[in-house]
């Protein structure tokens, strides 16, 4: 869908993503294929050489391609058609040598392999300027005392340094599951007809096409999917933990908390007639897609039971599902930089929210002060009448509890402090920017 | 995916569901509620012709559009922006006319309503004319016995004739959630911002406007997706139903039970180098189809849980969506009516493969025949035993019994006859032909 | 999981989906055909009667059955096995008219049925109950003014009478839905081993048993699941929708908002070391609820390839998840009746909130009231001035603007007032509590 | 669902996943968070050790906690009050220390990771007696030649060892994955209210509590739950890949097939009424829970965008789905064990079913064959032409050409043959036994 290419992905993973890139990915398994049987004397260099010129995807008639892969059933027929009518034009002779020993399964797999490959070395740097981008946010807001809520109520303070470094976090073992699965789903598919391989497709072959393409040798995967749903699984663990991350900034934009906001541009998420309103439009559309993810990567886990040694239908609803999943998580990651990158914090309105409740979020402080004279069960009970009457006085409770006998001996000051009820919340961020190396 | 277009996908749908069509859609509305206001006499009536005649999706500067999404977080907001320009370039007075008291959400969704109508237009009467091919098919083969399978196991026979009324029995209730739900769907959302309507939207305006684009009254839906959920879940039950008739094909056309088959065509589901093979591409199609279309369905159910009076992020996840998912029960639609309008059945197969189990699928006939004068529970271990028997000698079971005396009295033609062992199937398909009222 | 019984579930719906009411069920099942035999003069009279009364759930071994359903793989075999040797341990000879001519799925099919009809004699009228507390609460708030949100954004005021009718209007087209449907998914099957039936199973029998069970008649829907499947749409929909309620409400509860709340009880959300917070104990129990259903409906819906006249796998997969759909949606219900209930709504904190924005949400009146003199794009450009004016100089915008010129002759009171902005909200809600009939 | 416990599920899993044991680990929690903190000096060491003495599930009121964690929200709360009551009844003094600094979804989150330690404990090992097995299966099947099946048509041979090398090679991998994963999920939950821990809590007292339950270190994952997705997702991989292979046998099983048979037992996927039929109960059973394991990973996947510090809902979600799919995938292991280690192999129906074609299966072998003297396009045009000769004569296309002047310098039973056709699969299967270390 054109119409949402700019809103829910990202330009750089739709030119990866494209027909085009993908075509020529299935060509580049074609010519390197060609080339490895010259070197093992299977087929002339001559014809190598050829073949390997004509695999351009320009060369292609891209419509004629699509309306035969309706009577083919997939790509690889049509492409391995017209590649060979482009060689055979050239020189008769060597059209016999194109895709020898080779199945149709074998440069589709291939081919979505190698554009995982390319879209891997976009996705993984952007990864890490993202990580990055959080971590200094993070730093600059190590200190930043905020609320922390639970069930959407204001419970303890936190920073919200903490708040970005464990969004951090989890996202540091996401590159971890990108760069540990990876030689399970990076593998090479090239076992002809039925996963048995032949004569043409011998390991010395196999060994030079993995070098050519940089890929990992293994078996035949042609019904042994579980490395691409992994890859679905990993993917759409990173659109989860992303949409989470806005999932707290939209819900920290609302009006009535204004915490932090994203960064405004001309024209962004703006109403000309409510001109108070500064819509996530960002976060909408980051959490649009990991709405969208796990039901995709549901998808990809269906498809694990295919039949025999090819599936009618299964494999089949991979393609576009892969495709698609691929895109809006290159979409979320890239917006997801750019929405922390420009992030607005708003600290005053942070330390202002931290007063909601009238003191009433340092009832546990005031407990534990109490505890060591009164005991633990006692004080307990004492606070919990306090904050009773402070409610019903609708008074703050320090203004209430200052003026009883039993408080005299406490440093109200300390109880009643956001900066000194953050628990461990500093070594903790700090664990974790030692942890994340970039 | 323009790749996979003429393979998973319906031409005639891909249309109705365009960018183009879809623009249109939207400026549907802005026309007609500029008519409406104008005949309220809310605003003057030479403003509303110059923006209905504006009302051209072609005017539309589209790559400007895609890029304003992205600002706006939706369609809506562009595409109001240019035609009030385009307005304006023609009288700058009846510019303010444009979208007066409406809100982007009542073009985006009034606009999705309406390709749902154009959709339907097309799909009802393909499920007619698929509805119209399966009962041809059976009443041609209302009395050609096969084998009813169950566990992939064969069991007893049926006619083929009863299987395809069996399909067309599910695809009627099919059409007939189409019409009952449409009511639930097909309505108009006018409400502005937050669902409360303005004096720009009475209800003799909305009237006017229901009118004018033939679609149901309602109150806001902003928020209250089920409706639109429901048409999901109804296009996610026909996709599931023509995918079991795929898979019912795919499994008869395998090699070794070669009941029926795709209709050929040139180039179409062969292998040059394996001349038996006749793969079910067609079928794939639609079963690829129908793995999807169950995610999709969830997805939209995932997007009930909307926000307030409008959602940051679940409406956003359903555009896709739903587009991906009526493209998609369009194509397998499409590619049904072509399958069973070609499809090639073998009744000789089917009556080869009755014989298969060596008579011993009629062996509950032989319990109840022999039941009469043995008695059930005797006749039934008599009959067991005959069976093992028979297998351990390989022996048709027919040829087995007749040696025996207990069988002397047993008209063993009829026991052993597919014909006669097909229960009700005749009447039952009677009853499915009668129901179905094209 | 009874550990999370009360939580997620309830008591009367877990009573009508437990082991021991299915088993009955499928016992009814079996009595119904017995006495529709001995009506048809099919079996003795005797022998019907004796089965009758040996349909009793306790007198099956529970233990053994499920034991034994692992090897015969499905609930029917082991549970004829028992019911025919507890009828032969009374009377040897009525033992063979058991279960006769129908097969496994005819009695898993029509207790799974029979269950739902109980099912839904529990949720209809629960679903009114709702209907009722939410007339009665929009009624009783038809004029409590509060602001409307969009993307979690202040918008315009709307009333709480007029979100909650729009609530009920979203539940209110669930019944429509329950009661539309009822005939494709309430459907005795009855059609033997492969769909064909018998002559045990002749329509006077079927009529009989559907008059009994209180059924409808129809052709064999073994594998022709979508009844089934719309059953579990429309419930997966009616849980949605009664989440979106959960979601509102929780957002509504948040500290910063407190605008609602969850009726109080002892011990219920709350916190003893964090006394302010009043954790949305009930409202989580449907979302998690509401988080769960779309993928159980989606698993229907993937059940719907069925091969062949019975599945081997597919049809497996219904069970439970219906189950737990049906157990589910009940929870959510029952739950959402007592949130209606006692419901605390805090109109006083609705209004305080109004003013968050000094009066910004009040821009678009201030500019309709200006259009009149100034035109609608000048008065447009002044009010966006300002609003930036009103905010750099943290003033309320009816201070600002009342000390200009230009808004002398605007009658202030009115275009600051929430009352006044309503647009139709009360036409809008009156409209919904007339179409809705209990 | 004790009714298909047996059918589904693992008695010994059922027994890990129990409220019993669930609630264990929840104490286990509690007693290592007391003797860490008696340890670091916090709380008295007599106090540690008699709340370590009270840590036992069967101390429980188990019905006062069902009921109470519908008040509370989890099943934390009621159960550290009653843990509290019971420490209390013992030494009034000591119930003060219960629990101290700990918030609930300490607790739940830390007695979940226990879980799939024991889980795991019984899974890894299940799953390398599964891989030893089809190890087994695949030796002894080593040359066993077959057809290999695409599209559900006939392709070319292979053989039965490769087909079993190929399962184990993606459970192979499902190994990896657990091993990998391990140290992202089996991670200590101890951060207190909002995961910013607190002086109850200190690194050393983390690591006493990681070291004391053999859980890795790390920050607070209370809404980071990207580990626990990706443990559902490599479970849901497992469950596909499990799938895969109950798809291929019931396929395989099918009656015009016959090549590979469930173990036969007493009463098990037999018909008293259909002696010849052998229904694969245990394949449905591991298909039914593949079926529906994708969506419980999908609802994992939906549960990661968990708001703030802890969600309203989204963790709540994650409880029961979680347990099911452990459920779930515990059976279905069991029964593929049991599946595979039992399985009858049809070599003669194999060898038979390769001759299905009359031949044609081996019209590549005859094209390349050819091309040595004519040149393989004219080889690939002549072997067309007599294939379809062949078919129309209904001739073995053997018998077909050897009568042609062409074929006389051609070795026709080497073309012919089954075992000269399966080209390396052989040497793949015996790369794969290599590579499998247990």
């Amino acid at each position: 869908m054109a119409l949402y290419s700019a809103l829910f992905y990202s330009n750089a993973v739709e030119e990866i993503l494209s027909d085009a890139q993908w075509l020529q990915q299935m060509l580049r398994f074609e010519a390197s294929l060609a080339q490895a049987q010259a070197r093992q004397e299977i087929i002339p260099s001559s014809a190598a050489e050829l073949i390997n010129a004509c695999c351009q995807a320009h060369y292609l008639d891209q419509e004629n391609l699509c309306a035969d892969i309706r009577l083919g059933g997939n790509a690889a027929i049509p492409l391995v058609k017209q590649l060979t009518r482009i060689v055979k034009n050239n020189q008769p002779e060597a059209a016999k040598y194109v895709h020898l020993g080779a199945t149709s399964q074998d440069v589709v797999d291939t081919a979505t392999v190698l554009q995982i490959q390319v879209y891997s070395a976009w996705l993984i740097p952007q990864l890490k300027k993202l990580l990055a981008a959080l971590l200094a946010l993070s730093k600059a807001h190590r200190s930043t005392v905020m609320i922390g809520r639970t069930l959407l109520q204001q419970a303890r303070p936190i920073t919200f340094g903490l708040k970005v470094a464990l969004w951090a976090d989890g996202l540091w073992r996401s590159l971890q599951r990108l760069e540990q699965g990876k030689s399970r789903w990076q593998t090479l598919q090239l076992s002809g007809a039925v996963g048995s391989g032949n004569s043409f497709l011998s390991v010395a072959i196999q060994e030079d096409i993995a070098e050519q393409l940089q890929l990992e040798l293994g078996a035949s995967w042609q019904t042994q999917r579980d490395g691409l749903v992994e890859w679905a699984s990993v993917l759409g663990i990173l659109s989860g933990s992303l949409g989470k991350i806005a999932k707290d900034i939209s819900l920290l934009m609302q009006t009535e908390i204004a915490e932090v906001f994203e960064g405004a541009a001309e024209g962004k998420g703006g109403s000309s007639t409510m001109p108070h309103k500064r819509n996530p439009v960002t976060c909408a559309a980051i959490l649009a897609n990991a709405t969208r993810t796990p039901h995709l990567v549901a998808t990809m886990h269906t498809t694990l039971l295919q039949e025999h040694e090819r599936s009618a239908g299964l494999w089949h609803a991979e393609w576009e599902t892969l495709q698609t999943l691929m895109g809006l998580v290159g979409g979320s990651l890239e917006k997801t930089v750019d929405l922390i990158e420009n992030l607005e914090v708003h600290a005053h309105a942070m330390k202002a929210n931290l007063e909601k409740t009238n003191g009433l979020i340092y009832a546990e402080n005031l407990t534990f002060a109490l505890a060591e004279t009164l005991g633990k069960s006692q004080a307990h009970e004492w606070v919990e009448k306090a904050c009773k009457q402070a409610i019903s006085q609708q008074k703050h409770l320090k203004e209430w509890v200052m003026e009883t006998d039993v408080c005299q001996q406490i440093n109200l000051e300390s109880v009643f402090s956001a900066e000194t009820s953050i628990g461990n919340s500093l070594a903790i961020l700090d664990t974790i920017h030692q942890k994340i190396k970039l």
